[in-house]
């Protein structure tokens, strides 16, 4: 009989995620241990304790989720994890602080399904923010010419480097979008649109959708009215909208959850994954395929 | 096949109630979230987490304990979880901070076994206190004449005229008792008195207690003596004495158990149930009845 | 049908051990209920809610666990567990902070494989750490003549005479080693030595070690290299090296592995175990019995 399954859930807010534990609970986890408040340097020791505990044969039952709502604090969390693996000596992890991951991944796939996304443009919109930039990496990746739309253009520039830097063959642009105007001109000739921004803050017109006829799909990651793109509802899901495929947070949310409990149980399957946004988006391209 | 039964414990104490935690395990629950120094401000994302993980059907499988020492902290987190619910997104919810609303249940349940609480003058003594006030409601929701005894007539007043908006045709007294010989005056004609005062204190002598003729049932609710009413024992259940039936802590102590875990089992029904002093009280009611 | 096996963790660090924690679950704990940052004065609580929630004869199914990085933060925190027991009203409960009392026992069993302890010295380098006395307090009880080496001949000194206070006609001898030299000579005539020093602090050079005729058996509890016994491997698991039998940390860990998850198991058979040095020492001697 095998052990049990463990997931050790590292959260560095002040109280861990109530989301992330019943997810983790739904697929399938035997064991939820929970850690919050958890800094780089309490990672060693925690880590340790998941990896010599098992044997190797059973050591794949044990796993670590990195959530909590900082991205980039967990980004850190996730890299010091990665430190402590030494040859075999290793449990599989996953990164979905603030659901970035998944998210991206889910919002992506949802262009995926109306367009050929080797042959589009398409703009994010807060594409420096930490799903933003999740976006653009994995459109860049499928080959997809990329407008990275942020308020500064030295952060557009930079997550562009970045993701240039990663990417061989990324077409990339940083361009500026501090209103709904530039917003609609950022827009001309693209085929998709995603808009990753903070809650309750418009940043595409109606109007402005409208402005541009290349347009096919529009995502809208906000889930807090009023949305990011105007006329998008929070629950669209393939929604036809003055001739555009819409989709709002719900709509993507179920694509999203899905994403994240298969995840969950692929951290199981073998003790050396590590799923970082690019894993996580193709493990939802096999769901698709279904 | 349903999913697991997630309970998140939410607790303002520096660390999470071991009790609490054992009961919900006994009461089947799957998965226990432990949530320790919560405060009202973070209520919101637990709840949220809980609110929107799982689909229509099977949000039945999550709910939230709310417990704790200080049952007024219990209080401010349960107001900020219902806050929280909209429409039908919601998950049942339990107030036991402290015992309170199981203590306060049992207690009110062994009175009514041997007497008529409708036609019956009840005394609470450290009425004013969190059991104390929930004794007293659940003795006026039943019809009885309360008195509601401090050692300030002001804060008695106070508890009466909260009691009094809440509970139509409520019939309520304050009233002073800050000695054995007011305890003793403030017992006369009475058929119950239930004492929920601080451990180690006794508020009613056994002269007092024994020079009210009228006197049917009294029951302690402290458990470390000496008892708030002298001549009871923390083990009496049903016992005679003196003529008067007496509850001691632990002698309640077996009906309070059985309440919260039928309280936390009903929490799993549906996901909607709200269930603080009155709702734990019918639930117990249904017990006695069997 | 039984309740189900609840283990209160309780740990005095930042962080609740991971390794405690899994290797808890994969000792059959149904429900690990974790506790990190406990002082001794959030004991009371904690272990009265353990104890005064389940009847007389499930109670053995509720025990405690005290862990930690910290030994004597964690034999603090047994000594307030064990103050909050009366008459029957107990709960299990196993100490075994940063592993000290799996490892002595692990260790001191190792050398009894190869040598009649009775008849044996041993050296034990580092033997005033909280490892190193257990190590100390094992073999003295089993009639060992021990050899309790520190840099400060005070401290071991103090530790000898603590163990003589416990054990009749123990055989203790303090011994100063600042040196590797001191130490060699402090090996002289011995038959067992072993080494519970820091991580990275060789105590004794191969040659020292090489020098003595008498010694059978080398034991070395450091899994950070440099060991503290120069020439044994961490995996050493009675490798003969210059005709000397040798154990590394690994070598030994297998073994202390089984014991912690007996003694986990152990806890559950009745409610009025007390697994501290001895008790956990006695149970894997069972275990080597088979």
């Amino acid at each position: 009989m095998s052990q049990p399954k463990v997931l050790v859930q590292l959260d560095a807010d002040e109280q861990a995620s109530v989301f992330d534990a019943v997810v983790a609970v739904d697929a399938d986890v035997d064991h939820l241990l929970q850690y919050r408040g958890v800094c780089p340097p309490q990672v060693r020791d925690l880590v340790h304790g998941a990896m010599f505990t098992r044997g190797p044969v059973e050591l794949r039952h044990t796993a670590i989720f990195v959530g909590g709502a900082n991205v980039a604090a967990g980004e850190a969390l996730l890299e010091e994890v990665r430190r402590c693996f030494f040859g075999p000596f290793r449990v599989s992890v996953m990164l979905d602080a603030n659901g970035a991951n998944t998210t991206a991944a889910a919002a992506v796939l949802a262009a995926a399904r109306h367009t050929d996304l080797t042959q589009a443009t398409c703009l994010v919109l807060a594409g420096t923010g930490p799903v933003g930039q999740r976006v653009a990496r994995l459109l860049a990746r499928r080959g997809a010419r990329v407008r990275v739309a942020s308020r500064s253009i030295q952060r557009a520039a930079e997550v562009c480097q970045t993701l240039a830097n990663r990417i061989a063959d990324a077409r990339l642009e940083p361009i500026v979008v501090a209103s709904s105007a530039e917003a609609a001109a950022a827009l001309a000739g693209a085929h998709v649109v995603i808009s990753a921004g903070a809650a309750g803050v418009t940043l595409l017109t109606a109007d402005g959708r409208r402005s541009t006829d290349s347009l096919q799909v529009a995502v809208d990651l906000n889930a807090v009215p009023p949305l990011g793109i105007e006329g998008i509802e929070v629950t669209d899901r393939a929604t036809t909208r003055d001739g555009q495929t819409c989709y709002g947070a719900i709509g993507v949310g179920g694509t999203k959850m899905k994403i994240h409990k298969a995840a969950i149980r692929r951290l199981f399957e073998a003790n050396d994954q590590v799923l970082d946004a690019e894993e996580i988006f193709a493990l939802g391209e096999q769901l698709e395929r279904g």
